[in-house]
């Protein structure tokens, strides 16, 4: 492969998730290919997102403003926090179009094995927003894995001072989901939490 | 989602070859998480490459100069030309580096089905290429399909009248193949080309 200009962006391209060097050497060449329709419109694209994206100082979203457009707009429900792992998830939140309150993200969840401990998160800024009332539900919708469990047990014993209403998100049987395809550990959780009809 | 620019960045990610929308909205997050490390080092990248390389005029490889650093080599044998469908193949070829003579990139190969002729491929250039002489062998590397075995016979049949070694490259099992794994067509093509011992 000749031009060392190439070579850089074949690895840097390697370093993105989910790609690695074979992709990357066809993401290459096909920005070479394309250049007018693809390579310039992607690094205005880029340059734009660079230059205006910041990091939400209330809630941590990205946006073009901080405070991001969530926190800012006076029609979403002042009084609820969804309070989720990353930014991806409050993206998948945003799509459903469902939830109508603001959002907080941690940054990621507590681990022993990561050495994860509570002041790499931000939870010290969701307690200044809990603090300053006004708050009455915190949705903690973080991950079904043993450390995202063990953040919503530190965050319920943390804020239990406040006599805040905490929920977390139901668990159970996926829609579409057959039992057959289920895991165990599903399948009790959805016998544990039955609905009466 | 919110940002604009976002949204914008997310689609043309998801353009890009082997990544759909779910993978082009993980690179975008990790691109805003790692800013500096990140993002800012891929727009440089892009740029370098979208001002810096161009198209070589004699093989059609990318390069940072025209005639490209492989056909302004006086150290690469001057007589042979390797004769490839796209400018992977020859990055692929150069990996190897074992071949030291020069290359042509067609630009794709002959197909009735996406109505691509001889004129869509960079064929007179080759064309002029050998009638320039001093070319005394031609590797066709096209691949091994229909479409390439029509273009290697069309270009057998064109360049017939130049006198030249005319090769391709050895078709069998490959390196570490197992029989038990190998298609039909690949133990019959082994075979119909056994070599003695």
């Amino acid at each position: 492969m000749s031009g060392q200009e190439i070579e850089k962006l074949v690895k840097l391209i390697a370093k993105l998730p989910s790609l690695g060097t074979r992709s990357a050497r066809r993401i290459t060449l096909q920005l070479l290919k394309k250049r007018e329709s693809l390579l310039l419109p992607l690094i205005q694209s880029l340059t734009d997102v660079a230059e205006n994206i910041k990091t939400c100082e209330i809630c941590g979203n990205y946006d073009t403003t901080s405070p991001c457009s969530i926190c800012a707009s006076a029609e979403r429900d002042q009084s609820t926090i969804c309070v989720v792992q990353d930014v991806s998830d409050l993206w998948a939140m945003e799509r459903v179009s469902f939830f109508k309150g603001k959002y907080h993200v941690l940054g990621g969840v507590l681990s022993a094995l990561d050495g994860i401990t509570a002041e790499d998160l931000n939870i010290d800024s969701l307690e200044q927003r809990i603090s300053h009332g006004g708050i009455t539900e915190l949705i903690l919708a973080l991950p079904a894995t043993v450390d995202g469990q063990i953040t919503t047990h530190y965050l319920l014993s943390r804020f239990k001072k406040y006599n805040l209403k905490m929920t977390t998100l139901a668990q159970g049987i996926p829609m579409g989901g057959e039992l057959e395809y289920m895991d165990e550990g599903t399948i009790q959780l959805a016998l544990n939490s039955r609905k009466e009809l």
